[in-house]
């Protein structure tokens, strides 16, 4: 019953998809509230939303009093509030490792895919939706294949991306797993990402965050 | 006399900067090998360093058997071996503030202004330097408008980014100003920021790590 908790969230997300995934991996209850990222040209700019969030993406969560940003620092902070089940191993060398795989797709892939990236290369350089298309899927493809790599390689790497249990890599990768379906990626030279993302799809905590289950979806 | 610590580096990637931070914090030596980005197309897509790195990005951080990426996942990591002096807060919503000040520079500035997307911008955008210049400057604009108004309005702020020690996002936000610097950038915008980047400047963790002071400087 943490009534308190509230996901600014847009359905589309891959950041708030990721936060609602650690929010149910942690059965924690936790109030929607959809911020539109396109209708009048963008609710995340509207001077409520950005006096809880100044950089304007999605998502933040509020707790009580605290207001966060960020969406790996959010899964954290709720695996801080709420230890079990863990996000992050136990060592430090793996917590290294389950932070370097989820911070790829957090720092190497996704913000250069974001809406507001797209919105930039069309403004700046007319880049057209093919354009779009062979951008995002290139950032995509060097990410993807250092994943698939690093995990390939690892015995570390189990079921899910860290031993049998999901955790902060996982729920970074899911969403971008969708995200690449979405820009109609072949993912066949990733059959470990593929495994993994399959793994998690059977996850109550994982179908329940998809895009097509949220309030906000069309 | 951690003689085992090897961190791949180069002297003006702000990722390599942000872990010199961190390990001169943490008083930690460590021994440099420098992977120059640009001489023979980049070393950083050499075979030996691809089978490090698969990303192919600075920095990585050997500890003995473990082959690590991504510098925040870096820090946290040496954070945690060698908790003393802290570079997190020890309360959840303090730590989770610190991320997200961390991972506006790590995961929305930086990445949109890495090299290998100045290189993108050009091969796919035919952008030239005064169009790359824009770029850079809009990404370190929004993200600063983010960070100042987030560290004006705080009374967490202190002499750092979080009260009166240094921490994970000072040693993200040092380079980020350096590279803004770098690109000419005016900072009358944010004082709050001068102020902690100067406060920090006075470290001698800080002009240690300077990418002057490297042993690959020119």
């Amino acid at each position: 019953m943490s009534a308190s908790l509230i996901l600014y969230s847009y359905w589309r997300s891959s950041a708030a998809f990721r936060v609602r995934i650690a929010l149910n991996l942690k059965g924690l209850r936790y109030e929607t509230r959809p911020v539109h990222l396109v209708r009048d040209g963008g609710e995340q700019h509207s001077p409520d939303y950005v006096a809880l969030n100044p950089l304007q993406l999605i998502p933040t969560l509020v707790d009580g009093d605290r207001v966060m940003t960020q969406s790996m620092a959010i899964a954290e902070y709720l695996d801080e509030i709420h230890p079990q089940p863990a996000l992050l191993p136990t060592d430090a060398g793996g917590r290294a490792r389950v932070r370097a795989l989820a911070q790829i797709v957090g720092c190497d892939i996704h913000p250069l895919g974001n809406l507001r990236v797209l919105q930039r290369i069309g403004s700046q350089f007319n880049a057209d939706d093919e354009q779009k298309g062979i951008w995002m899927r290139h950032w995509i493809t060097m990410g993807f294949h250092a994943l698939e790599t690093m995990l390939a390689s690892s015995k570390e790497t189990g079921r899910y991306c860290h031993g049998d249990t999901p955790g902060l890599a996982d729920l970074c990768l899911v969403p971008q797993v969708y995200n690449a379906r979405r820009w109609r990626m072949a993912l066949d030279d990733y059959p470990t990402i593929v495994r993994i993302d399959a793994a998690c799809a059977e996850l109550d905590a994982v179908t329940a965050a998809m895009p097509e289950q949220q309030p906000d979806a069309p």
